[in-house]
This record gives C-alpha cells, sequence and structure tokens, in this order.
C-alpha cells in the first residue's frame, strides 16, 4: 500500500480496516442522531465517480461548512466496518468548493461516442413522418438534458448518461435482431427504441442522486413519455398540416407496451412485432447491466454473490476463460 | 297464448318450440356457410331492446333485401332449439326502411333523467378549476356524443346510454359514501367519476353494437380518457393561463388507477383516497349490474345459473322476501 | 414551546431530540435486554389516546413500582432519536394507581353517537325474522361488550369501540349504495352488514391491546361469527319454532363470503347481490380508514409516505384545496 | 363376440359400430332437442354399475313409458360413433319397474367390509372425549346415510359408498404414517380422519347421481362438518357437561383446515402435525383415485391419456412389470 | 380463375365455395366416425409445402388405396365451408406412390444456407474445449438427423429444419448482441445456443408430423439435451483425459436454464451473462416466429387477429409503411 | 441448577442471564468486525449435538488457538441476552484437540437401526433389474458417504444422517401407503423412494456444516441424482448388456418429478401413479420433520410459535393429552 492518498471509494472498500485514509468525495445521503448514550452522530453515504461507501461522524469530528446532499467534502477518517460492511469513521470534514462533475458517477463508456452514436442513429432513419418526428421531439435543448438524464433512480443504469447509455444500447439491440426478421419496419422500430423512456426526463429529478418526482409517481414515465410523443405530434400537425394516423398510434403503442405485460406496468401488451422486439431487448438490457456488474460483487463467497432480494436469486461470478487450468474435480 | 304478435325478443325466449312467430328485428352478426349436404345456410343473431336470440335461414327462406349487420328486417318463422338455446327458423325476411331507434338496447332508467342527474352534478361543482375542466371537456357537442356512448363491449352497461348511466351510478355512489370520510374532497372525487371512463367515448365505434377502435386497442380507454384532459387542460392555460399543476397530476392520476391494480391495466395504483374510493366504486357498479341481471338469467336450475366462465363462478337466483312462506328444511 | 407538559404522545413526537418530558401513558410492551457492555435495559412501547412512542430505559433510570403490559406510569425523561424514530430516554418512572380509560386509544368519532345509530339502524329493519335474530344475537350483555371490542390486531380500527364503528360504516355505506340497486333487499343487507365481523369477539381479546384468542387463530372469525348465528337460530326455533331455511343460509353465506375470495379466507364467494355488496363495503371501509390516516403520517417525504410492506405501495400526503396558490411548474 | 346380451355399459364401449346391442341401464341424464331439419331428437346420457354411454334417441324410436332421469330402462339399438366417442342409436326403450340397485355404481371394494373397518377403528379410540365425540354423531341413523353417502359429484368416489370408501382410506394411510412421528396423537389425528368430510353428507343429495344442495353451495361441506360436531359437542355438554375446550377447537380446526390451503377453500391452513397429515392423506388418497383410474382409460394413445383439463395434464398408462420383454430402444 | 389445378392447400383456402377443385397433398390425420343418419364418414386434415386444409369423405367417394396418416393422394373435390372454416368435400381420392418429400412443410429460408452458416459458426469457436464438445456432439451422422429435425410439435419452427433454422437464428441473435457486453465470452455463448435445442432431437419424433416420443413426455428435452452433453464429456475425457469441470457445469447449467423460470420448466434459473442471454434470445426467436406469421394471418378483421387463446392476445396484422397516404383520422 | 457444567447448548438457552457458564462446543460460522467505539470483536455461533447458541467475544477475552469454523472449543463466558435470542459473552476460549464426532447434530434415531432397515428395504426388491440398478448405485463406498449425508443445508434433516434418515422415512411411507392402492407396483415405488434425494449427495459438501457445492447450485441434485442413475445403467448395459428401456425412463421421471410441480424445480410433473406417491410422501417428511420440532420452539408465546417467514405460517404448540384437566372455557 505504498500509495498515501487521495483514495477513491472504490479502493477505500478493499483496505484494511485500522487504515487511516483520506479523499474527496459528495455527499449522497445524510442522517442525523443521537447514540443511546447520548452522544450526537452523523451517518452519511458519500460517493465519487467510482463507488460509494458509510461515514460514521461522531462529536469528536472536527467539521468545517454545513454538510448537506449533494455537497463535496475532503474527508479524513480511519477504515472500519460495522456489520461486516465497510465503513469509514471519520475524523475530520471539510467542505469543497470546486467542480463537483469529476465526482459524479458516469457511464462505462465514453459519452462522447454515445452521442456520436446517437446522431448516426437519428440519420439513419429514412421514413419523412419519423425522421420529423424524432426532430420535432429532440430538440437541441431536450438532447442537453436528455443525454444527462438518467435510467432509472436503483437497479441499472442509475448515474447522468445512464439513460443515453441505455437508450443506444436498446437501440443496437433492436438494430441488429431485427436483421433476423426481414418484415420488421427498421425505421419504426428505431424511432420506438429511442423514444421509449423519453418520459424518465420527467419521471426522475437529477440532483446529485436522481430523485423521483411528484409526475413520475403519479402518472409514471409510461405515460409521460407518450404526452412528449403528443405534443410533437400536435406541433407538427398544426405546422406542417401532417402526420399519419396509425405511425402515431402504433408509436404510442410501443412506449404503452414496452414493458411487455400489464403487471409489469404496460396498459397495454405488445400487439405487432416490432413493439415485442423493443419490449424484450428494453429488458435485456436492464438485466444484462446487472448480470454484469454482479461478476464484481463483493459480497458472497468465491462463486457465488449473496442472494439478492430484487432479483430473487444469487450470482454466479466466477469467469470462465482458456487459460484456466483446472481440469480435475472442483 | 292469445297474443298473435309481433313478439319482442324477450318473447320468443318463452314460447314452445313450432310456434309460428314474426316481429321486428336488428340484425347484430350475420354469418354464411354450407352444411354438410351442400346447402346454403346463414345464421343471423337478431336483437330488439328487449334481448337477443339466434336465427337459422336456409336456402329455401324468402329473402326480400340484403342481410347486413345493422339492418332492421321483418322476419316470419317457427321456434326451434339448437343445443339447449332458442333458435328461430326464417321462413320470410324482408329488410325494412324505418327508423331503428326504438330497437335499440336502452339503460332501464330513463336516459332524460339521467342528464337531468348529470346537470346537477356538474352544477354541485364549486371549485372553479375544476368546474372550468369539466366545462372545457363536456361541451355541448361531447355531451351529445358522451350520452349515446356504450360503456363496454360486452359484459356491463353494453349499450347506447351505458357510459352515462354507468357514470351516474360511480359519481353517486362516491358522493353518498364520500360523507363516512370528511377528509375527502367532494369536487376532486366527483371530477374524477364523471371523467373516468371518458376515455371510452374513443376506446368504442358505436354503430348498432359497439367495436372497439384502432386506437382502442393500441392506447386503451385509460390513456384517452388522459389525453383529452390533456388537451382541455392545454386549452384553459392557453386561453385563461391558470390550472393548478398538482390538481392536473391528480386527475389525471385518478383516471390512470381507477382500475385498481396493474393487472386490470392501470399502469399506476391509486396512492391517495379520492382515487381509491373511485376505484372500488367503479368496480363494485359494474359487478352489480352482472349480479342483478343474473338473478334473472334462465340458464341454471331453479336456484343457481349455470357457471359462468367470464366470473368464474355461479350465481345464486333466489331472491328471499318476506312473504316466504317456508321455514321446514329444504 | 410554552407548554411545560404534561404531554400526549402525538406532541412528543414532533418535539426537538435533547428537550425534557413528561406525561402519563400506558405500558403497550416490555423488553428486557443486556446491552453489549452489559447494562440492563428495558425497552417499552407507551401510548395514550392520542399516538404510540418507543422509551428506553437504562438502569440509571429511578423505577417505582411494577412495569407491566397494561399499567398507567408516570414518565419523565429527554426525547431523543434511534434509528430516526423518535425516542424518550427515561430518567424517572412511577407506576401509577389511576383509572386508565383516559389513555386508552379510541374511535375518532363520539361511540355514543354511534351507539344512537346502531340503535336505529337496528329498527329500520322490518322483516320480522331478520328482526328476531339481530335481536336474539345483539342482547343487551352482548351489545356491552360488542361496542367495547376492535375490528382488528393491527391495520384498521384497532382499538376499543372500532368494531362498532367499522360495523356502522360499513352498514351505512351499505344502506346508501343499496339504493342504486332496487333489486337489493335492503333488510337482508343490513342483518349482513350489521352482523359481518360479530365472530371478531371472539377473535380477540381485548386488554389494553388486542391479542389472538387461540380460536380466533384455530378456528377464526368467519367460522366464530356462524357458530353465533347458528346458536341464535336454534334458540329461536327452540323458542317460537319458525326461522326460513334459505334466509338462514343466505345470512351465513354473507359472513362466509365477506372476505370476497378464497385466498382472502372466505370458504365461498359472494353468490348473490347483497353478499357481493357486503364484501366490496367491508374491503372499502378498511382501506379508507388506511388512507386517511397516511394523509397524516410523519414519516416519508414532503408529498410521499414511505413505503409501506403490509400494503405493497406508498401513499400521497398532498391535500388539495382551493385556497392552494399554486399553478406553476412543481 | 358370441355373447348376444344383455351387454353392460363397459362392454357396449369395446364393441364395433354397427352391431346390434341391448340390456338394462338408469338413465342418467336427459335432454330433449329439435333437429336442423326439425326432427326432434333426445340424448340421453345412461349407466350402470360398470359405466356410462351416450344414446341418441331419433322420433322414429319406439319409446314405452316416460323417460326421466334415475328410471331404469330395457335398450335395444345399434352401436354408433360420434365425434369420436361411443355412442348408442335407440330404436326399442321400456321403462322398466324393477329394483335399480344393480345398476347404480359401487365402490370396488366391498362395502360391508369397509363397514367392518369402520367399526374397528372407532373401537380403536382409547380416549373418552374422542369416543363420546364419536359416537354422538355416528348413531345407527347417520351411519346408514354415511354409508351411503358420495364423496363427490365428480372427480372421486362419486358413488354411494363413495364417502365411506375415502373416509377408511384416509383413515387407513393416516393411521399407518403416523408410526414414523411418535409425537402424533394417534386418536385425535383418527378422529380427524373418520370425521374430516362428514359435511359432505350435507352438501349433496344423492338421487341417482349426485347434485349439490342449496347449502353445499351457500356454506360448502368443511362448515357444514363443523355444524355437526358442534351440535354433538352441546349435546354431550349438555347431558354429561364436559368437553375440553382445545379438544374441540383441535378437531374444529382439522376439518377447516384439511384442504390445506385458502384458495383451496379452508379458511384456515393446518397448524400442528394431526391437521397436516390429514390433509395431506386426503388430498393423495382423492389423486391418487384418478391415477389409478387412468391407466385404464380408453381415450389418448398406447402410452398416454389425453390432456385431462381439470387436472392440467396427460397421464402415462403403461404399467412396468417383469414379464416385460423389452430392453432395446423404444 | 384461369388456372384450373394442381391447386396447393394454400391456393384452396382462397377459392369459392362450390368450386371443383384437385391436387397432391399428405395425409397428416385421419378420423372415422358415422353420422347421425348413420352414413360411413371420413376426416382427413391434409397438408402439403404451403399449408393445412380439411377434408370430409362421405360413403359416395371413390377410395383407391387405404388412407394412413403419411400417405400421399391425388385429390378430386368441391370447395366447402364448415363452421367458417375452408373445407373440402371429396369426389375422388387415389394413394399415390411418389416422393412425398416436396409436399413436406419446409422453413422459409433455404436449408442449405442454413447449413452453411451452421458450419460457420462452429469453425467460429477458437477454445479448444468448446471446439471439442460441439465437434463431438455435432458428429456428421447427428448433423444429419438435426438438421431434418423439428423444434416443435406446434407452434413455432414445426416442420423438418425447423430445429436447424431456429438453432442458426438464436445463434446469430445472441452473437450480435453480445458486442455490447465485452464481459460476455462468445465461445461459450455459442456453445450454449447451438446446443441449447439439441434434446428436442430425442422429445420428438419425426414422421411426416412430429410426435412426443415416451422420453420426450417423462424426461423433457432439456434432460435429454443434458444428457448428450454429459455422453459427449465422458467419450472426450476418457479418451484424451482432459475437460474443465467448471466449463462443463456451465454449460449444462446453460441448457437447464434456458427457459428461464421454474414454471417453464427449467429447474434452475440463470445465474451468469451467457446464461440469461441465450434464455432471453431463445425466447424472442420462438415468439417473433408467431408475431410474423400472425401478420398474414386470413381470420380475424382488417386490423386484428381473432383472439389467440395459447398467447393470451391478438395480434396487430397492419404493416405500416411510408406508401401509406392516409393522414387525416381513422 | 445445582450442575455447574459442562452444558449443551439446549442447556445454556434456558439460563438466567448473568450465569457463569462453560462447555465445549463446534464454531459453525464466525464474522470479525469492529464495534461503534473502535473495539474489535468476533461474533461466532457455536453448536453441539444439542442445539446452537451465540456468542460474543470482546478485545478483553483471553483465547488460545485460532478460531476458524469447524474447530473445537472449550468455552467459559457469562449468559446475556440480545436483541431478546440467548448470547454467551466470552472470557475465555481454548482451541481443542480432540475429537469433534460427540458435538455434531445427529438424526433422533439411532443410524445403526436406520442402516439395518436400509439393507432390509434393498433386500425386500425383487424386480432383477431394479435390484441391480440399486446394487450398482449403493456400492459399499457410496452407502458409507451416503450415510454420513445431510438431506438439505436448512429446513429439514440438515445434519450428517439426515439424508438416510429422510430416505428410509419416504420409504416406510410409500411402502406403506401402496397397500391402499394394489395397482402400484412396490419395486418400482421402493427404487424411486430410495433413490429419489441420491443426488443431494452431490449437491452438499458436508464439512461440520453443509453447504451447496457449485454443481450444487448450477445444476441442482435433482439432475445430479439423474446422472448417477444414467452412470449405473450404463454399467449395467455395458456389463451384462440388459435393462429395461422404459424402467429406465420411469425411474428417471420419478427422480425428476418428486418435487411434484414445475414451480418447485420438477422439470416435468409427476404422471403415473408411483411418481405422484413419492413426490406426496417426501413432502409429507420434510413438513412433518418441521411441524415435529416447532412444538418444542422456544419462541412465541404459550400457544403459538412466531410467525415462521420461509413457511408463511405460526405452529401451534400445545399438545392435547388425555390427562389434560381444562374443560372450562379458555
Amino acid at each position: 500500500m505504498e500509495k498515501k492518498g487521495p483514495f477513491t471509494c472504490k479502493e477505500l472498500k478493499s483496505m484494511t480496516p485500522g487504515t487511516q485514509v483520506w479523499g474527496k468525495f459528495l455527499i449522497l445521503e445524510k442522517n442525523q442522531r443521537r447514540s443511546k448514550d447520548g452522544r450526537e452522530i452523523i451517518n452519511l453515504k458519500i460517493g465519487d465517480a467510482s463507488d460509494e461507501i458509510d461515514v460514521v461522524v461522531w462529536d469528536n469530528c472536527s467539521i468545517t461548512g454545513e454538510l448537506e446532499n449533494g455537497t463535496l467534502i475532503g474527508l479524513l477518517g480511519d477504515m472500519g466496518n460495522y456489520n461486516n460492511r465497510a465503513q469509514v469513521t471519520a475524523r475530520r470534514i471539510k467542505v469543497l468548493d470546486e467542480d463537483i462533475t469529476p465526482y459524479i458517477k458516469k457511464p462505462d463508456i465514453d459519452i462522447d461516442s454515445l452521442i456520436i452514436e446517437f446522431r448516426e442513429m437519428m440519420a439513419a432513419i429514412s421514413d419523412p413522418y419519423i425522421k420529423a418526428l424524432l426532430e420535432k421531439i429532440f430538440t437541441e435543448e431536450t438532447r442537453e438534458e436528455f443525454f444527462k438524464s438518467t435510467a432509472a433512480k436503483k437497479v441499472h443504469h442509475n448515474y447522468p448518461g445512464g439513460l443515453l447509455e441505455h437508450t443506444i444500447s436498446v437501440t443496437r439491440l433492436c438494430r441488429d435482431a431485427a436483421v433476423n426478421y426481414p418484415m420488421v419496419n427498421q425505421d419504426l422500430l428505431l424511432a420506438g427504441a429511442l423514444l421509449h423512456d423519453i418520459g424518465k426526463m420527467d419521471e426522475y429529478e437529477m440532483k446529485v442522486v436522481a430523485d423521483y418526482t411528484v409526475e413520475g409517481k403519479l402518472v409514471g414515465h409510461i405515460i409521460l413519455g407518450v404526452e412528449r410523443i403528443n405534443t410533437a405530434i400536435n406541433d407538427i400537425r398544426r405546422e406542417s398540416g401532417e402526420f399519419p394516423v396509425k405511425l402515431e398510434l402504433m408509436i404510442k403503442h410501443m412506449i404503452l407496451s414496452h414493458h411487455g405485460s400489464l403487471e409489469f406496468g404496460s396498459p397495454v401488451i405488445p400487439l405487432f412485432p416490432e413493439a415485442f422486439l423493443l419490449h424484450m431487448m428494453d429488458n435485456l438490457d436492464a438485466k444484462m447491466f446487472v448480470f454484469c456488474n454482479k461478476v464484481n460483487d463483493e459480497d458472497g463467497d468465491e462463486h457465488f454473490t449473496n442472494y439478492d432480494n430484487f432479483f430473487g436469486q444469487q450470482f454466479f461470478k466466477y469467469r470462465y476463460t482458456l487459460d484456466e487450468e483446472e481440469t480435475g474435480c472442483l
């Protein structure tokens, strides 16, 4: 352990309890309480681009500035362990007035290359009505916000850029799979894929961590997405006078049905090939995100993660590769 | 059997096989086929305001005019019975050029009194925003169409005026039940009740019998209803500049959640008291319609109807009343 | 915070950690344990007519008398907070020998007015058999106990008088809704509503808090209710010789089917209109109790309660009223 | 085909279409209708102790006497086949005035030996309270009726004596299995087993075929059984003054919980070992009845029966025995 | 209708009732029965590479040869219609002794190009253990049988070559999607995809139509597939002494889990990324086959197919394309 | 409390907090963490043949030797209580080098008598093929391992010898129940019963406590059992050339279907009587194990255990016996 810091959250998690550590982190959650023997305690969840970790702040910690969600801090403390989870006991905290961007979680993939791919996908559409709709929705202003949105509060792609990353991935999967089914209308499919989660821009507020908006909970991103499409088509009709009615219904149907079944929140189920393909690929990409991340889980034993209550299963972490030597019994 | 005709469908159903019958009826469904021995057969389902019945037309029947769905006919034939269901064998059919209105199924309750009650309910709302929204949606033109709409293709209130009848009933139930829960906002509740099935105007086409529209199947009446509310609120905001955002979300939420759970097609579940009350009363009224009609079912035995596959149960037809004499064993 | 006490539980919950507090409360639950460093700790749940709160008693607390469930105590302590829930750290506790009645949770509505309404409902029944049955069951002695019973251990109407409150509410809802369905036999419906939860008198023991009896768990209130009806009808038949058999079966059926489906513990499902209406109104009243209480929940954020595991949802706490100013964006 | 008749139903089913046949049978169901070309048709289901078969009666059939459910007839006709099911076309039918007993379906096992076994089981109980309860319920009169009752309308043990056969089998299974679990109270278990379906005496009316009674459908055999136990215990208490309360609750619980889960109509689930064991053995015996009968099904192919909608599966009919020669591939 | 024949099944289905028709077809199913008036009737289902159709054979039809499943016949008859389905009434049938190959249903895609693609996929695998396993399983002899196998009895890819077509399609989908998830081991994934339904070779017997084998029903294709892998790995280990144990378990796991959940027959659920991806793509390809075929369904109306009981939905048949003119309302 | 030790785990659980205790125990689980005030803490779960208990080890405890899972220790400490569960605070721990066998949990029944019964069951089989298969599988070596295996990780029979105990019990239950169903092939049934959980030998690793193997989780004991049967039948065929194919399929089917339904992990459901009987008895024995143990649960109140999340129910602990005095009200 030559390196003396600063450390990232990911590095902290693998350090020996007792080690002194320091670094710069964002406050993601803050809770205050009093210990059984009457001392003031603050529990923080802090994070950076690499990971998240818990911090406990006792009343003997020196604090400079106001601790609030979304604040960037410099932290000095000791690595510890509480209920088998890594935890830092803070000694000194200082609120920093720096650009927080480098500390926010990001897609693995470079955002700029995703934006280029997004533009190429838009350009690949030849149907003039579909093209017009996408242009009307993805104005420069909307794009800017879209590229910074999250695809979820938890579970998958839950960081700025996550919505773009997920959208590009689903669109790619749809485009490539469609080659197997010549009947599929590629332009219609691409439109559905690019627009399927557009309502998530209204479902979440992106501060430092995503949170549901009131309309996100009362109305939901599926209907919010349809409302954006409604507005755009109304504008097109008002301006140029033309948008095919059945195309309108089919695109709305693809948004409405993309969760695949009523019990997962789609008020209608997919009724034509493009809608079904979109639903499957949305589901695939969200779950593959989880599967691929679980492989690196520190919890669990050598071979399996702990049981995950949300997914109702464990995950197998072992990766078979050729240089594997073992050929005997386990 | 003094009366020699014309007979209503309801009367036909209770007549002895072999009797000669006649009357005026609407054609509700028509299917043509060839019998095993090569003869042309036409199967009709006909109906009037009282009920529906099956007709078989052999190639020796004299037919004047073109038999089509929605056509009014004069029919002379013989009562028969096929697979234990009443059926008329046609001898003579003549297409009539008369007003079909008297032959279309109607609510049990007088439509005009329902319309008066509808107006009173509208008048009872004092919140200006809610009042404005309802006025904007229920224009004279829309009311005219609304009063003729159906609440379903099958199952319950499936005839012109059925949507009004169901809407009034649900609104009454909500209004009366709310007295038990002082916290409930009556204006909000009434708005939700009056608007909850407004999307059914777009879900069905009302010819002589209701049929789904393409948007009814691809989008569904729940979302279609929200779109009508969107349009109205946009108009209000454009014209007068004001409509509370949270009120908008709550009314949309009431429409979206009125089926009560995801598996019944609501993309969100009821999250506040008015939304939950509306859901329960909608469900109650639809099913009470069925329970009350089942009591008069001719099928089944003295005490129970046949098993109904849609509802997954039999119904008990016996009605206890005081003049009941029996006090011994069954 | 001029007022210096005594405080109610509800008041305690809104006080600043660190404040000294005092008041009179009932002990609802008591658990003893030893802390990690070997000190004796007692955890209490205390309550009064307003609410419930947790208390921690360390070994340095001065205690006079024996702490037991159902005991009334005078308590002096400091407000604190543990795992984000309000908690009192006790300094002095004294067991009091006073009437505990004022400290027991009650219906919001005045019990006496409920009793008057109960009598009116009984008086409104004109069918002599049904009247006789209700009189036989609701003897003076039974009424006295019935008026003090609870409708549940947790969840809804879980306090003395709760069974009466729930019964009156369901009966009112049934009576008012029945106006929409002329076929419904009002006397039969009222009988079912007044009797539907009568078995809960045997299902729970009402000490200070409700607890299940052995027959409550082995047999259940639905069957226990039918047994009370059996006994009453046997008595009527023995005394006067007459009670219609089908009426007996229909009333039993209404009790047995009022949970609406097998998976909710009804061995038969509702088969006639009165039974179905009763089931729906029972369900409505139980859940509206929860919805209306959740609006005042202190947990959660400004708009939504925390996720409730029992109901599988969050609740929207915001109440729209006319004096609402906001019309802009959220 | 030397034998010229009379034939049993079972024999008819294996005869070549076109053969002339005759025999004596009971009418189990009768339906009348008119054919498409106007001829009167009667469809009968007839049966005897061996099996059931369909009969079609055209208007050219000679009929002596009144054809009604439960009537014994002499029938002459021709074997045929309709929709792949064996069917007799009647030529001559004569109503007979003979004892119908030999023609009613019976258990495979001799009823008298079952009755002896029932008595031995009763005698094996040593607990005086349990013994008293069983004696009080199984009076001579009740036994007589019990020995003639059916265990079901369809599916399993659906014939006079079937209830006894099923009860004995379940009691035997319970008794033998209990040896593995020393903690089990054998007397309590036997009581539960002997009484578990006693309510079926009230659920069905046994004419020639079983039919539901009104209380069977409105109340159900589980509650009807508990009512018989109530009556008996009340009598015991009135006469001798003593019956342990917890024993009463446990026996009722065993009856109430013997379907094992709420969705199969038990209002409570088994909570102690004897109740659980009884539930499992009741389920086992009912389904083994079906499995063993399915092996002889004529429908389906060499190895498998047709798909059975009620059980949601096919059944494998092949029986492996030692003299099996095949050892190669299938 | 210049063309006078021979006609294909597909052509027959669109012809006017009454037209005389002829052609060569395979007998797929045969049932014999007697009509109500005593005449012998044979019902056939016949088919060719294009489609299937029903035939009714009355006793006045001239028949040369023995009618049996799988026989090729020349048929002359009249087009008719029974219960709204096209049906041929046979006049003359002659059993033919010709090669039946041209009359058997085939994949849309050319089998030879599929075989070439299969070889390329095999060649693309570089991991020596995985390559060895695939070579061991896909011997020349197995390939020959594999290329002629069906992927199902009904529902999807249910014809010779269907298993190959489905396998190639799933493998393609997996390979292309994996590009999005760099962590995925392509060789492992391809092995799983190529082998996932290998057990179907043992589950079905391919005569003219597929039928389940006894092991298909008692053991199932998932386990039968694992047994083929077991045999191959045992052979490899016996011959060369080496196969990595974890690789063995992972490949077996992919076969076992490819139905995705226990209720669809997988005894384990997918636990690592390759297994999950394979499951999703298998599901996608099977259902896209259905969606794409449904678009051409003759049943239903202009926009929607009839309700499909197996899939629990209707399908939208309209295909949006650019030359679509309509822009007004529906 | 005369006795001064050594104590068993069972004895510890009933001792007063504060008492000094000592004894010899196995370490079953070990977790290390740091307390909030920075002290090192070790949490142990220890056990012996009688029960299990928690131990907390503070940094002031004297420890001799290395604490590891499976180690036998001598422990001196004080009884305490944490979160209402008994817990020992360790003062002195010494690792012991003794035979651990006496401290491992065992079946209640003597293993040797189970082994004798196992041999008798094997000897009772007369069918030569079935006998040969059992002999081939249960070699001396396999038996030795089989007799030491566990039937589960948790829930039931989860200790060395548990698999034998469960297997014998299921086989006995099957054998005795089969007497009621003469059609059942006893040899086939016994083979299925003796082999049904044979795959559990591969599913678990038995160290001191059972743990899943990788193949246990990726493949599962049901398939692992079929693989053992495959191997044995292959050996038999190679050596003697003969084993009936259908018998092979039926035995595999019994193993595969013994969980009874797809959602419980059987890829096929029982299709013949022996398979169904085996499934029911396996289920019965596993659950009776739980029911009988729950009666002795210390948790819960006088009559009922606490709610068990795994089984979704409480259990009634009261055992009715004749010397019961109570006859009044509860």
